[in-house]
């Protein structure tokens, strides 16, 4: 039974913890810890979110319209603060530092969120696809008014007919070789460009996705720039709806696109990855029509990133609001005569909140991970072609990370505006806009349930390297079409089996007898569910091939552990950056915030694998007292966070003013 | 293994089912056998909701003060129909009809959700208040203009200090025998009467619940009728101040209210169940405070009957608008060249959707039992102390029904909006309204943590009938204080485990060798569950105080425990609710929906299973095949109900008008 009583491995920096003892934060080295590198970015930032306060009252008071104009007002004065450009060149006024951009990005994510969602919009999505998917041509002409926001514009993909198969968008650019014009053509309501931001009131020019014909051939999704407005009024051939309200993000005027046989001159193609000469000629030094497309969203990866790292950030705001308010707010006496007893002195609500606290470490460490491959891979090799690896593994772990943490800021708020009860549903208080306004993030940059499956698909194709050039969206297509059989035949299910057994950390008897709180005990039960879960996939679709099924039923059945696998590899890789991050902390961490940052990682790894615990136990890696075992250990761990709690929210540092909850804390 | 499999039994009416041969749904027999006894003032509201269609565009286009006021319009336009007072009595203009009066109230919560809030704050909740603890006096003077509209009143309860613990109000009524008058005043802003509907702008009279105080003696909460508008203008005395906006229901006007020593006449008092005689002398047939105190809350328990079943049928709204979006929205191919597949035709897309659409139908009918129950409660026994074991198992009920069912509202229109996708999105479609204006459900007519603590003290006084007559919603302190002794040493734990041992239909082994698809071990699923959960909190709360430890320490701990005994108890009760009904289905309806309405339940008792294995998993009463098992039952399930899902959320009945999406269906 010894092995039951989950006791703290010797090297546990948490064992002398207990509640009669708890860890004294030091608030301010944390938040240097957490803000990391980028600390002086997140301090501009945070500086700049205290000045234009007054946007997050201004949101319930303005109109649209008004709020809109407000909205573009405050991010033009923002963008002359330099924060909302860093991630474009320094020669066009921009900072040079993608890094810094998604870390300020991150940092805006505390304050209003159409402000920060206007930002994405014009210097990420737009700006950035000037940027990755133009040439000097195209930078030249725009990216300077771009970066300093006298050139709004419109980042058009999405259709009303197609969001996640981007590849069969409807919109068509015919190639005029007499003219040297590309003539963009909206084929029908369904091939419309939809919930454009920028598009219904303050864009001018748009970055336009369309199906590119050349003499009669069709040759893919391209980009080409249109301009949608001139001098104010909207230009001749196209026509524009606006999207009217929304749930929240109101300050953001999103609205449909038709193109009615509008020509636009050569030059507009962005042309970096592909281009047609003057009499007619396609060219591309990409030669597969799905390598290139892949390619060229692949460069626009940092709009995910970004969304990610916000999703966190908004759910600290709701975090920070809660755990204030519960010690603060009391409710029933303990014992009779007594003083009403503190919400966060209750256990189930310690519960409710305590670990989510300890996922947002998680996440906030994980997102740290994505950002920097992201900068990594963007400073290191601005070519097509070079760091295909490294650039895969980008795009995956931030399809993923995008896709977990934006859940996680949905869940987080609900939770959090429901533990403060009435008072949460006031619109004066912060709730009702965060909820409102953050609902869209697992839909857009990439609905969460086809991004996971993006991931389950390069998981797959890991071990069958010859495939990886294919599609990288379209994972529906890619699994039940041709591959199914190819990748899985290739894919030995035996050899990752082995694989499995390869990790466990020795013995059959490991997941019995190791501590509960050796991370590499936590982390060894993650990796052991993502492989086993990803080799159960591979098992399904093979199995079903193999038995001559319809290639579509047979996805369709394995779907769900599709998404499963996804996930467990997602959590696996948060888990890692926790330890890691954990096992390389600074000398000069104070003992208390390194006992605390300690207890936030076991939390977080338990409750983890708690949620999980009916898979583990199916699959013989959790006995039944083991189980109950983690259970008690989380309840302990809320016990032990709890005197901490309000040090751990504060550490985030957002700002007084974004804490708008005046009822609550 | 042949346990394994998961055959239906002989006698199941599923069995003969395959994705090759759905059932045939009658659709309009469906539908009425779901509006059962109501019917006919289920289509009145029918009616009613189409003719007031326009409301769900006016309640994004009119600004707060005018679509206020355009609520108060269509309320009363409704009164005048004769829908919104069905509760109160005939001789008053009422319709008499307890039961219809929550059926009407029910299917209102189709339509704009400001209209149904407002109905129940002006009928159910002011009304029911008048009618429940007021007197002949009280009746004449106020019902008729109540019923009809004429007179807008409050139910002032709550306060910003106390939401949950309402015994600890702090406003103050004292008598003064010489003016024999009451006075009322606010203890201070923590005592100010918050978050109540009609008092910023339309309410005349308050129901105002108060600390009475006689001859210098506190005599617990009372309610009194107080007039906070004279002629349009806030009474002398009255403050009071507007909520402003909210996250949604803006066209309820909450405010919050202080008195200042605001005299009104002795007969104010609403005395039922106590009365002050002229010269200061307290009386009450109920000796017992916290007794009198919880007769006097439980004869408000249609209230929390009325939003569970509302919060049921807004689920539904979004249920459908999503099922049908489902079957006409594609996106990607199965296989090259193939038309895009229909997002119902994916596994993870019925795993998101239709367990959801069995909870529902699951919900529907344990909201007819409560229902009913209510109706029988109030129609057979007029008089406070008659029934009393009845009223209680009401209360119970009614307190689980409403947590249980409006965190389903919650968490399936949330997965609706997702579902959608970017469209969903718009304020155009429903589901924006939808999301802000269900998500105080959770909290209003009783927070669901702290109700399902209620239930859950129920549970456990059972063991112990001579301490029903403790607080009904203190259950903290209950447990907590005195009672966690006590009541513990009288439940024998003992007992409690071996009434866990007769639950079980025959035989150690009877859980790995009955059908999964017999709902007999279902229902003893679910039943050990809830016995051996109960019993688990009484042992902790026992073994916690015989340890001498502080009782709030113990209580804190356990509290996980003691909801999730609740909420396993409610479980068991909705699945019981729904095989009634399958074995008392007519002898006339239509065999097609009698194999649907088996799937449904068979799936939503086999995904509740699911949802829990892990804990089944833990206590020995599910083995690992057998969980896979169900497992693979529930998508089994899921394709089996895939080529009827519109069919049955057609059979709900919803007013297409109120299907408001445009773009979606």
């Amino acid at each position: 039974m010894a092995s039951d009583t989950a006791a703290p491995t010797d090297t546990a920096p948490t064992a002398a913890v207990d509640t009669a003892n708890p860890p004294e934060v030091d608030v301010p080295a944390l938040t240097r810890l957490l803000d990391g590198a980028y600390a002086d970015v997140r301090d501009l930032v945070r500086d700049n979110l205290a000045t234009y306060a007054s946007v997050l009252e201004e949101a319930d008071e303005l109109g649209i319209d008004d709020f809109r104009d407000r909205v573009r007002e405050v991010v033009l004065e923002l963008a002359a603060t330099g924060q909302t450009a860093l991630g474009l060149p320094e020669e066009y006024g921009g900072g040079g530092d993608l890094g810094a951009s998604v870390a300020a990005f991150e940092t805006l994510a505390f304050g209003d969120l159409s402000v920060l969602v206007k930002v994405g919009v014009q210097f990420g999505l737009f700006g950035g696809a000037i940027l990755q998917l133009g040439t000097e041509r195209h930078h030249e002409a725009y990216l300077r008014d771009i970066a300093s926001g006298r050139l709004m514009g419109c980042f058009a993909m999405t259709e009303t007919g197609h969001g996640s198969n981007v590849q069969a968008l409807g919109t068509v650019a015919t190639y005029d070789a007499d003219a040297r014009e590309f003539v963009i053509t909206t084929g029908g309501d369904q091939a419309r460009k939809d919930y454009i931001g920028n598009a219904a009131r303050h864009g001018e020019l748009a970055v336009v996705f369309a199906q590119l014909e050349v003499g009669g051939r069709r040759e893919g999704v391209h980009a080409f720039v249109v301009p949608i407005r001139v001098g104010g009024e909207v230009a001749p051939g196209v026509r524009i709806e606006d999207d009217g309200r929304k749930m929240g993000l109101n300050g953001v005027d999103n609205g449909r696109i038709w193109f009615d046989d509008v020509r636009v001159p050569r030059e507009a193609l962005l042309n970096r990855f592909a281009d047609v000469t003057p009499d007619g000629a396609y060219e591309s030094p990409i030669e597969n029509p799905d390598r290139r497309f892949f390619t060229m969203l692949g460069t626009l990866v940092q709009g995910r990133v970004s969304v990610g790292g916000a999703g966190i950030n908004a759910a600290k705001v709701a975090l920070a609001i809660a755990v204030r308010y519960a010690v603060r707010r009391r409710q029933f006496e303990a014992t009779p005569g007594a003083e009403e007893q503190l919400l966060l002195d209750y256990g189930l609500h310690q519960r409710r909140l305590l670990p989510l606290v300890a996922r947002t470490y998680a996440l906030h460490f994980a997102q740290d991970v994505v950002r920097t491959q992201l900068h990594e891979v963007f400073s290191a090799a601005p070519e097509a072609g070079s760091g295909e690896a490294a650039r895969r593994e980008l795009e995956a772990r931030a399809a993923g990370t995008k896709a977990i943490g934006t859940w996680h800021t949905t869940r987080t708020i609900q939770e959090c505006r429901e533990a403060c009860g009435g008072a949460g549903y006031l619109a004066v208080n912060r709730f009702a806009a965060l909820k409102a306004d953050t609902d869209v993030f697992t839909t857009f940059e990439g609905d969460n349930h086809v991004l996971l499956q993006l991931v389950a698909k390069g998981l797959l194709t890991d071990y069958a390297s010859e495939f990886e050039d294919l599609d990288q969206l379209g994972m529906v297509r890619f699994v039940a079409g041709l591959a199914v059989e190819t990748v899985i035949e290739k894919t030995s299910v035996h050899k990752l089996l082995e694989r499995v057994r390869d990790l466990l950390p020795g013995g059959d008897e490991w997941d019995q007898e190791a501590g509960l709180l050796d991370s590499e005990y936590q982390l060894a039960m993650l990796r052991f569910r993502e492989e086993h879960m990803l080799a159960g996939v591979a098992r399904r679709l093979k199995r079903g091939v193999d038995q001559g099924l319809d290639p579509g039923a047979v996805f369709s059945e394995a779907q769900d552990h599709v998404v499963g696998a996804a996930r467990a590899h997602v959590e696996r890789l948060v888990l890692e950056a926790f330890v890691d991050r954990m096992r390389a902390l600074p000398d000069d961490t104070p003992e208390g915030n390194r006992v605390a940052l300690g207890l936030l990682c076991d939390l977080f790894a338990l409750s983890t694998i708690e949620a999980d615990r009916a898979w583990f136990m199916e699959h013989g890696r959790l006995s039944v007292q083991r189980s109950k075992a983690i259970t008690r250990e989380v309840n302990r761990h809320c016990r032990l966070l709890r005197p901490v709690a309000v040090d751990l929210v504060d550490a985030w540092g957002i700002p007084a003013q974004m804490l708008r909850a005046p009822d609550l804390i």
